[in-house]
């Protein structure tokens, strides 16, 4: 790539064979900022950190699925705002003794999640450090960016995908067992729904958040900053079928199991209330993600869940507890 | 501040309070993403990672001063680029035993860099970690980006304030000693030259980098980038008092010690040949910022480096060595 111009030194070498492996999927690296240029749009930004020890474990993944997955949090922020991808910037922290081949194939994850949504990867930083760290910040282009504060009463409540099978994997390791191995793609190669959450936006929706803490604690902040409350029936959630296993084992319902399972990066949307199931089936074909009714918006404050018609409580996933 | 409207939770209390510290230098926090606005211009984006025991050591700065100088650095990116600043987002990991005041305190010196350098926080992430991890990514809008590809034969090479003390101040401190005060506060409280940068673009500068990682090597960056050579006198070079003992102490000349000396996050920027000095006495005067020529930029490959009319071989500092 003739636009990688930098001057010697081991650092820039090791640059120079992470643009070399992500070929097209790398553009505008090599100067001391990225630009992207002046369209149509709002920009919309975020940062996600992920450590070794923390939010992964190396013996469970491989850098490359690291990578990707560290890239899809981030990316599915920009999900939320029923965003593009315009790219990434990557920090990487990584052990010393690390073989190149790691540096190599965690950036290959995170080039592969960057070009998946649409985007590229815009630049980053290296340094020395004990444990792997990953930060991702994201960059997208919305016409008119969707916040988690636009939910009205009468909205329905409608949530993508299936949840809970990040959970089942995470738990399954934690228990010294094998996920599944539809679980451990659910915790490993997590799809940021992209082009669903720019479809919702095209659909008209009112407010959106993506799920990276779990139905439980994401519902309470689109609540939260939409000053309202949220009824959420979760006899309607799609589960899994790997989560039912899991739940068992959890000793709780599937739909509670997988209500407070993070990292499933799937969507909470507030639609108008006349968004039919035509629409969502529509809406399915186009993206080929499932969009399921779960709820509906009304006045008031916080989220009540009801499950075989009884109320339940949930809490969402904190890092620092 | 109303628009912070997060559901519970103990991650979420502690950006609570971090936003209210912040005071008005926060700015749309509490979404998926923070939004910029669709306005005339480029946007520039840039990442910077600082590690706990690479970059900084808890013994040597206040978490004020580590989290001022962790932003400063990303933010000299976009001094870099002529760019004004838009903003920038924190991502932090953090010891689960840290105080809470010591968030606090990394963030005050965070948000203070940005509101100095014309921006606000926009966002950021938490996590634990066993050692401090600060990754900065900033934004700034720029109507022409300055590049590093764009100087000409026959420019003048100029370079922002004075070099050497950030690396004396270290140093010092691997010595096992104190630096003095002044050298210190060049370590701790780097100030990112981002008007002097914008002073340079409306001047019509021709290419910029930022001194992060010392003259000798960013100069080898510019001159790769631009395909061009570069002479530099270093018997030009503008040296902080400080460096003159410090460099005596290592057994250099205190120019080779400055040119060699990373963090002074100051900007080699090529300029037409009819840049005068007049001008440039205009612009300190605009600016408050030091600049000097310490030489030129000619057809060939390279940087060759003079003093006292000898050829001297300098390199710069290198992360992974």
């Amino acid at each position: 790539m003739s636009a990688l111009a930098l001057g010697p030194g081991h650092e820039f070498d090791r640059i120079r064979r992470i643009v070399a492996r992500l070929g097209p999927l790398a553009t505008d690296i090599g100067d001391d900022c990225a630009v992207i240029e002046d369209r149509p749009g709002a920009l919309v930004v975020s940062v996600d950190l992920s450590i070794e020890g923390v939010h992964f474990r190396r013996e469970w993944l491989t850098l490359e699925e690291i990578g990707w997955r560290a890239a899809s949090a981030a990316l599915s922020d920009l999900a939320a705002e029923g965003a593009a991808t315009v790219g990434l910037l990557a920090s990487i922290g990584l052990p010393r003794e690390a073989p190149e081949n790691d540096l190599l194939g965690l950036m290959t994850g995170i080039g592969a999640a960057a070009g998946e949504a649409g985007g590229t990867v815009l630049g980053g930083d290296l340094a020395a450090s004990e444990r792997w760290v990953i930060d991702i910040a994201v960059i997208g282009r919305a016409t008119r960016p969707v916040k988690r504060s636009g939910a009205t009463p009468g909205d329905g409540l409608w949530v993508t995908g299936q949840l809970g099978a990040a959970r089942a994997a995470l738990e399954a390791w934690q228990r010294g067992g094998t996920p599944s191995p539809e679980a451990r793609a659910a915790f490993a190669h997590p799809v940021p729904r992209i082009r669903t959450g720019q479809a919702l936006a095209r659909a008209g929706v009112h407010a959106m958040i993506d799920l990276s803490d779990g139905l439980g604690g994401d519902a309470a902040h689109l609540a939260a900053a939409s000053g309202v409350a949220l009824d959420i029936d979760l006899d309607s959630l799609a589960v899994s079928p790997d989560v039912v296993r899991a739940a068992a084992l959890a000793g709780l319902p599937p739909e509670h199991f997988a209500a407070l399972g993070g990292e499933d990066y799937e969507l909470l949307a507030a639609l108008p209330a006349g968004f039919t199931p035509v629409q969502a089936s529509e809406l399915t074909r186009e993206t080929g993600v499932l969009l399921s009714r779960i709820g509906t918006v009304s006045e008031g404050a916080g989220v009540r869940f009801v499950l075989e018609g009884r109320k339940v409580v949930l809490a969402g996933y904190d890092h620092f507890v």
